[in-house]
């Protein structure tokens, strides 16, 4: 909140807290400030102090002025070309899907790169954030990695994964331990199916730059996580969505689409799936689901890609379609930023045999090659086991957190609209969580509203909370008072 | 050369030899295997353990038979779809343009690939390669760098730069060291226009997603990087090939383009451009023809990509557009894995404040962050100008070795098209050069051929030789006598 007693006047304080949002994205491009009249009273100032403080903004060019309507954030995409010829791929984080409704998507008050920013600074807030995608820093705490890379980076170690580029499918050490754990996992991969990348992030835009070109069809689980729709629509593919019930796609759906277009260009020749854990509703992919989906996906031949970033927050037996397919015309692609190491960006893919080649030429035309030094270190935490001794610690934790989570939310009148189950809950609020996002983000809160996990961003009662950092009371009370404020001003 | 003493039989060495080539792409899809005779020859085996050779390639599915008309190795693009439908970019390595000259493409025998491929793993020959775009590793030796990843992975260094995805844009520590850097070479940036990046690679990749929508039009140099052509024709970009003369792009060519195309989508909106030390002519920009660009670009409204990849092999008053400029409408691109750490992959750009927004939004689309603790460790040798001096070390050994290359090279008849500079020497070997290196390959060395630096790969004379690694009077030895053969069976 403003302080009287700063250094800084109120208005300076007032401005300097709109820039950050403005510069963090926690205001999207387009969007209306609040009013004077309402500012004022949000805030406790007085009027002249809130024109004031836009006024500010308005000389750092952060926002504009339109006669008789108010200021409005400056949209970064109109700069992007100076003379205006303006180029789609500048706003592409904010625009999921080929619908045309963007300017309404535009002035949505939390897009998806505003909730990437703040899982890299939240605003300015110490406090855990129930929106974020990650497990708090402080839970993946611990001393093996140290160790590993101590090892690894002694000797001749260092100089070699320093010098020369390295294996471009990624350290073979790594490989080898992946083809094990994936083994375990029940999916048999040899490590000259794997490719290593950074992060599984880079896993699935290299499978989509290699299996798609530009105005291919691609189709998406929906609800589901929309940097996934944006990086398919930045690279020009069309998304077709799928709704995604408990045992996993709708397949229905998908045959419909794949019949309308057989034998035509718009025929869909991906899906994009978390078959395990799905974002944002913690479904798990049934057995005779993922048999049927093969089973179209042949029919129909198109690509799955299975991504498994959540696999370590689940034990091994879970089904997963790459298990079943045994990587025909799967590909497996899975990270460790979600259980051990963020920072360290190694992901990897694993591929029918003959689309290493490809997958390959993409990744060299990207980044060449991957961090060995890296790779070698976490190469050793898995085989070591301490990996999977810590993922078994983070389980436990994670279960009594969402115990707990839930015992929260519930009480704060919210309803789960599906099992709760690993680190993501989707709650129904029973008002507008794009709205209910602006307010908490005044107290420090970062939500993360259902309209994020359509591809059409349709406005929604749901949100997602993530189990691990929503078992805090004060966030829930925040939670009810702004809602309950709302529900009064309606 | 096969040994008939060895353990494996001389069929079985010869199958080998094959299969690893084409592995290894040193074979690309769709190139014909040498007919059984020609192949006996070579190697003086018998025709009948030629045969039975390609028969294990075959069983092996590397290779495929065409009645009557010889062994070809299997195009990997083919088999990429199932049905057949086929991706374009499955091929993208060795599709230099949009020109419909494919199919001999395809029977290039050394694509932009196989010369990635060659700098990983040179077939299994450890002579130097004087067809490598790198210098060899043993040059890259230092202490310091050990020095510097101990002192930032101790205490509390390493859990900060593993738990945490870290800044975005990028370790703080590294841009504000590159700011200091740029400032040195001229070029004005704050840390805030600095954006790290897996490689230059990557960043000139989040340049093209981000400017650039498929379809549109992007000017580059010609000769050039055919692997900066195939990452963006994989994008669904058009090239427009421009001659690179030794004080710059050719403006009149550039300035009929813009006109042409003006006010229509296919007006070109960026340029790519390496202006010191260009690969291959090692031609430097001239203040001149800086100044010439800037107002063309201005003029018709397009962006400047700056990729100065090789800035470390130059003093530091080498002209940059960027210098000129300001950064308004360049982008500055550059890395080090040319003086110091191809494995750590860390490169960055330095754009116009308006478009760090949107870049940064690719990266985190594409990669999230980058691995922090390598950025630190880099940033130590930046800041206590140990890069420096290793860099200045590296140009006295790089003089020296580009005065004997260029002496090998004149007495084995060769001309240089370039003034000698820098890492690489552009040279007239007056024989087809694709031809040449397939020879070459035959006993352990990898060339550039000419035909791999132009957007039509258009057959050529000429080839690129890295100074650093041509400096072997047997290299030279196997050169000649490799032409005087092709000479006498022309």
């Amino acid at each position: 909140m403003l302080q009287r007693a700063a250094t800084q006047t109120l208005t300076e304080q007032l401005a300097a807290r709109f820039a950050m949002r403005i510069r963090d994205r926690l205001m999207a491009p387009g969007s209306r400030l609040p009013s004077v009249r309402q500012c004022a009273a949000l805030h406790a100032v007085s009027p002249s102090t809130v024109v004031a403080a836009y006024d500010h903004l308005l000389a750092q060019g952060l926002v504009e002025a339109r006669r008789n309507r108010g200021f409005y954030v400056r949209d970064w995409a109109k700069k992007l070309h100076p003379a205006g010829a303006g180029s789609a791929q500048a706003d592409s984080l904010s625009i999921a899907s080929t619908d045309p409704a963007e300017a309404r998507r535009l002035n949505a008050p939390i897009s998806a790169a505003t909730l990437m920013r703040g899982m890299f600074h939240s605003g300015g807030s110490d406090r855990p954030q129930p929106g974020m995608g990650v497990l708090p820093p402080e839970w993946l705490d611990n001393d093996f990695m140290a160790a590993a890379l101590q090892r690894v980076s002694s000797g001749h170690g260092l100089r070699d994964a320093t010098v020369r580029y390295g294996d471009p499918q990624g350290d073979p050490a790594l490989r080898r331990a992946l083809a094990d754990r994936l083994a375990e996992q029940g999916i048999a991969a040899v490590p000259a199916q794997i490719v290593t990348t950074v992060g599984a992030t880079q896993a699935l835009d290299i499978v989509s730059r290699t299996l798609l070109k530009p105005g291919d069809t691609v189709m998406v689980e929906e609800p589901g996580w929309s940097v996934e729709f944006a990086r398919l629509s930045a690279l020009g593919m069309r998304l077709l969505p799928v709704p995604r019930g408990p045992d996993g796609p709708d397949l229905a759906v998908m045959a419909r689409y794949c019949e309308a277009h057989a034998g035509t260009r718009d025929a869909p020749r991906l899906f994009v799936s978390v078959s395990v854990l799905h974002n944002p509703t913690g479904y798990s992919l049934s057995p005779a689901s993922a048999h049927q989906l093969l089973k179209l996906a042949q029919r129909h031949d198109f690509y799955v890609v299975e991504d498994d970033t959540y696999h370590h927050l689940v034990p091994d037996h879970a089904t997963r379609v790459s298990q079943l397919d045994g990587l025909q015309r799967t590909i497996y692609v899975s990270g460790f930023a979600k259980i051990l190491a963020p920072a360290w960006r190694i992901g990897f893919l694993a591929a029918p045999p003959a689309l290493v080649e490809p997958l390959l030429d993409t990744k060299l035309l990207t980044t060449l090659t991957t961090p060995a030094l890296l790779e070698r270190a976490l190469a050793q935490c898995i085989e070591s086991e301490q990996l999977q001794h810590h993922a078994e610690r983070v389980r436990t934790r994670l279960a009594l957190a969402r115990a707990r989570s839930v015992h929260h939310a519930r009480a704060a009148g919210c309803r789960f609209v599906t099992d709760p189950a690993g680190l993501f809950g989707w709650v129904d609020t029973g008002v507008d969580t794009d709205a209910l996002a602006l307010r908490l983000l005044d107290v420090g809160y970062l939500l993360a509203p259902g309209a994020l996990f359509h591809a059409t961003r349709a406005p929604s009662t749901l949100m997602r909370i993530n189990f691990a950092s929503a078992q805090d009371g004060e966030f829930w009370r925040q939670f009810q008072q702004a809602r309950d404020a709302m529900a009064k001003s309606a």
